[in-house]
């Protein structure tokens, strides 16, 4: 797994210019979205020239590709060394990699918002392979989160019939809609309550108590 | 409440520049997005010039703003008339909107999609207009689920303390992200499967078990 890349304000060293436009496309969509992120204005950030640009990418919609799954690449490694990996009970995982969702929430709102979901939002019908990438992005940090569901399937038996790929999927849906109701209210409020009501109801799928102190999120009323 | 506006593809009649603005705005944003949608494409498809576009809107900020406004006036009735108001239990008329949700999710799915959803997306950190527009209307439609909540918290006393509000607008968290999955996946089996987690989440909240169709979408494994 690839070592976490740097912030995208940093500049590139030489020979890393295809990495700084993927770190700054990562950073100006999420602020702004895809449709409004340019050429050009990549291309000043990075402070590359076109040409440079078009030595790494085909196109704008190729940059779009590799950023998606660039994405991947560059969230995994806070997700893989976060300390909810260490839990013994497969349950208190998943409680822990929803804590964590929540606990990276802070700061602006396109510092912890997802740039595959803000792009698939705008590109899903103009560019299928943008949405392919996006798409497979998401699935692949889903999949990541099903080992744990499945021995939790198995140590808690669900009062009704769920697959660690459906409840890996529902994470992710909670997450993302999550995201579009914080940006719409300008807060991380409405992200923070969704992951505790994704808690609570895992907490009767399984029938396993939350723990006080981590039973609703600290927004909650 | 307004009568349901036609489709956007409706050419206008004399006078109906503006709405017929509006609805172009809404068909082009759900599937292209914000930011791709011109104030040149939105004339070209209505038919009128950009003087008749700057006569009724000052910026395509106003027309956004206007155009997340109206987004609750062309869906509203469609809820309003919808038959799971007659369940006489409240929380059969929740499961009713979200089955609703779920009836009226198909074919392309920009059909289906949110404008708001996707234009906030976009728009949340360099347009706060918009951004508050957005939320309004979102707010306004989780709004109109609260007096079924809070009449089925009274009626089924929750098992852990939730509000009316909180759930309310949990719906529409789960839906929003309902839409980015299933554009990231192509189809609206992603959100079918997050309205079913849902339902069962409620009866679980509420201890009022599900009716065995409707128990898990039918897109569950």
């Amino acid at each position: 797994m690839a070592a976490r890349p740097q912030s995208s304000t940093v500049r590139p060293v030489r020979g890393d210019a295809r990495v700084a436009l993927l770190e700054a496309a990562l950073a100006l969509v999420r602020k702004q979205g895809w449709a409004a992120t340019s050429i050009d204005q990549l291309c000043r950030t990075v402070g590359v020239t076109k040409g440079a640009f078009f030595h790494h990418f085909a196109s704008k919609e190729a940059l779009g590709v590799a950023a998606a799954h660039y994405w991947d690449t560059f969230t995994a490694p806070l997700f893989a060394s976060a300390k909810y990996h260490q839990h013994a009970d497969p349950l208190d995982r998943i409680y822990g990699y929803l804590d964590f969702r929540g606990s990276i929430a802070g700061g602006p709102l396109e510092d912890f918002t997802c740039f595959v979901g803000t792009t698939v939002q705008e590109t899903f019908a103009t560019s299928d392979a943008i949405r392919a990438a996006c798409g497979e992005t998401i699935r692949a940090h889903a999949e990541r989160l099903e080992g744990d569901f499945r021995a939790a399937i198995a140590l808690y038996p669900p009062r009704t019939r769920v697959t660690a790929a459906n409840l890996a999927r529902y994470t992710q849906t909670v997450i993302q809609g999550g995201f579009v109701l914080s940006k719409a209210q300008g807060t991380n409020a409405p992200l923070l309550e969704a992951l505790a009501h994704l808690k609570q109801y895992l907490s009767f799928l399984f029938e396993k108590p939350l723990k006080k102190e981590t039973s609703h999120g600290k927004r909650r009323r």
